[in-house]
């Protein structure tokens, strides 16, 4: 995506082939910062303290990880280290770990001397797979949207929550891809964005997103969501997942769960836009799904933009109130109106997944 | 309550006998200011800046702010400008018009000489009333607690959304009643608190308030709630209401229809408290209670403490993004499991309210 009126992708090899550029997503909306990685400290770093975050990018960012690792010291001992320190960064993507066992097994084989070169092609590799998987989302979805406009013959309400979009993956997004190709392709778009509290993702990126793309958006609090559907101002709602089970079941950023009830209650369409690495094969049941619990200061403490343009963080909760951050929470399946996967739209089932994905019916039963 | 050993309610008549004091609510957690007001546009100003908030406490509010105008200027004229001005402050909350309206009623016959003492007079008495009506709320609230904790023997986890607790009314709040009588009788709870954005009056007051008394809790983010119940962390739930119909729907703060249809996803008990005077016996359906859209900046920025220990305000969106604020949303009476009047518990729907109150029986047919 273009910002500025320069492309940009979320990370990206830079030009001396060794280390990996980043934008910076905790200084966003209010400072667009690059950041350049050069080791794999760097790289657990930019994901545990979530300088980059969503599934996809994080997915990406672990294989560069593991790429600055193997340049540093190619041997196995190293690459078992890298991919211990770099799974232990954020309990609940399952793209991470996708990723880094990925390239675990590629590399392992490999002689010490091949291994760092073949790191980063594999890493680059991840990074032009997860644009293309996103687009074809993109278009699945954008079926969709233009169904919802043929029958109203208006604009089309969008709600979403957390950020899923380019800013999550490598680019175009998983659940924002369909309104980037709808607005591209002409078709009338309007976002409600949750703010998504705690961290505000989506009032911190998302709106910054779609207002540097110029789709008409409204960021609200993440309670203001059922009033709107019970009014008849949204037509559907599109989100991502941070790990699926091979039932549908979707785990994703903490209060997904209370919008797809809503969402149900007024008969709203609720997808959940997943490229299959996202989908966790060898779960059935989303409750089994480890939720991470996050720091309290995310909670108890909001940094924001000053008057006088400088950020600062101030402190929210009484000093004698504790609080709980859990970061996650799982939507079951029977709330899911469908799963928008790179492969087409399916029920959100394990027949509805082994349909679009044959290939894995017999690796998970 | 005790405020530092203290005895406070939140409204009062100052000693002079011709002013009103109140907690300014604005202020918390971070400050504790008490404010005086001496005129009608003290007092409507009180309720439109949220100085005063809480469905209960604006209509004390409302009474005294009658009697301020009144002990400027006792004509007719007067008294419906002070009914016109105070009515246009906040839409939503039946409690205000209910008091000046019974004001208005009471006044108009009188001489004009006669009608600023009776006005005090009347504003302290719907003052202790609401002070009754909560205790006895709370008293029927306990029995609720109570059961569950005869059941599972342990701590009766209650989530709690906005505040609806002592800083809400005169004293003892609606939602809070039951805890603070728990907690009295030495029944254990513990609150998980909704920040509820975007005001955040549950990390801001209810959160204040129950560290205040001693009260185990914890602050959570609103999209919190569900994933708290579906692990079974919830036993109960106890929410007030800024206006309730004849038919048992629930016009209250925005995002409590979202923690309503978690509670019936969960099997998790719903309980509305409400002091008679919030119920809109004129009204049959929910959806058409108004609901108030409050400015842009409560959503686009939010003030808090910085580590200089001073209250400063930070923007949260992009600059480009529009924001939208509805203030309440509408809990249909199907997702309420009951609603604990002064009176008793009751279903929520006209024949349960008509069994409470069957002198509206009549009135309302």
């Amino acid at each position: 995506m273009n910002v500025g009126g320069k492309p940009y992708r979320t990370i990206w090899l830079e030009p001396d082939g060794r280390t990996v550029g980043i934008i910076d997503q905790t200084r966003l909306p209010h400072r667009f910062e690059t950041v350049r990685l050069a080791t794999l400290d760097d790289a657990a770093h930019a994901i545990r303290a979530m300088l980059v975050r969503g599934a996809p990018l994080i997915g990406v960012a672990a294989a560069y990880g593991m790429a600055l690792a193997l340049g540093a010291d190619p041997s196995d001992a190293a690459l078992d280290e890298a991919a211990r320190t770099l799974l232990a960064t954020r309990p609940t993507a399952v793209n991470l770990r996708w990723a880094v066992e990925d390239l675990r097994r590629r590399l392992k084989p490999l002689a010490a001397r091949e291994r760092a070169a073949a790191a980063f092609a594999r890493a680059g590799a991840l990074a032009d797979e997860d644009v293309a998987l996103n687009r074809a989302m993109g278009e699945h979805g954008l079926a969709l949207i233009r169904a919802v406009a043929a029958r109203t013959g208006g604009r089309v309400n969008i709600l979403t929550h957390c950020n899923a979009g380019w800013l999550a993956t490598v680019d175009w997004g998983t659940a924002l891809a369909p309104v980037y190709c709808a607005h591209e392709a002409g078709v009338p778009v309007h976002v409600w964005v949750d703010e998504t509290r705690p961290r505000n993702q989506g009032a911190f990126l998302t709106a910054w997103e779609l207002a540097a793309a110029g789709v008409p958006h409204t960021v609200i609090v993440d309670n203001a969501g059922g009033h709107l559907m019970q009014r008849g101002q949204v037509d559907l709602c599109f989100v991502g997942t941070d790990r699926t089970t091979a039932t549908g079941d979707v785990a994703n950023k903490i209060g997904t769960y209370l919008k797809a009830l809503a969402a149900r209650d007024n008969d709203v369409p609720f997808y959940v836009c997943l490229p299959s690495p996202t989908i966790d094969w060898s779960l059935r049941d989303g409750l089994a799904i480890p939720i991470e619990t996050r720091a309290d200061h995310e909670v108890s403490h909001i940094a924001g933009l000053t008057d006088a343009g400088d950020i600062a963080r101030v402190r929210l909760t009484p000093d004698g109130s504790p609080v709980a951050n859990p970061a996650f929470d799982v939507t079951p399946a029977r709330l899911v109106t469908a799963l928008v996967t790179e492969r087409g739209v399916c029920a959100p089932s394990a027949e509805g997944l082994y349909g679009l994905f044959p290939e894995r019916r017999g690796a998970a039963e």
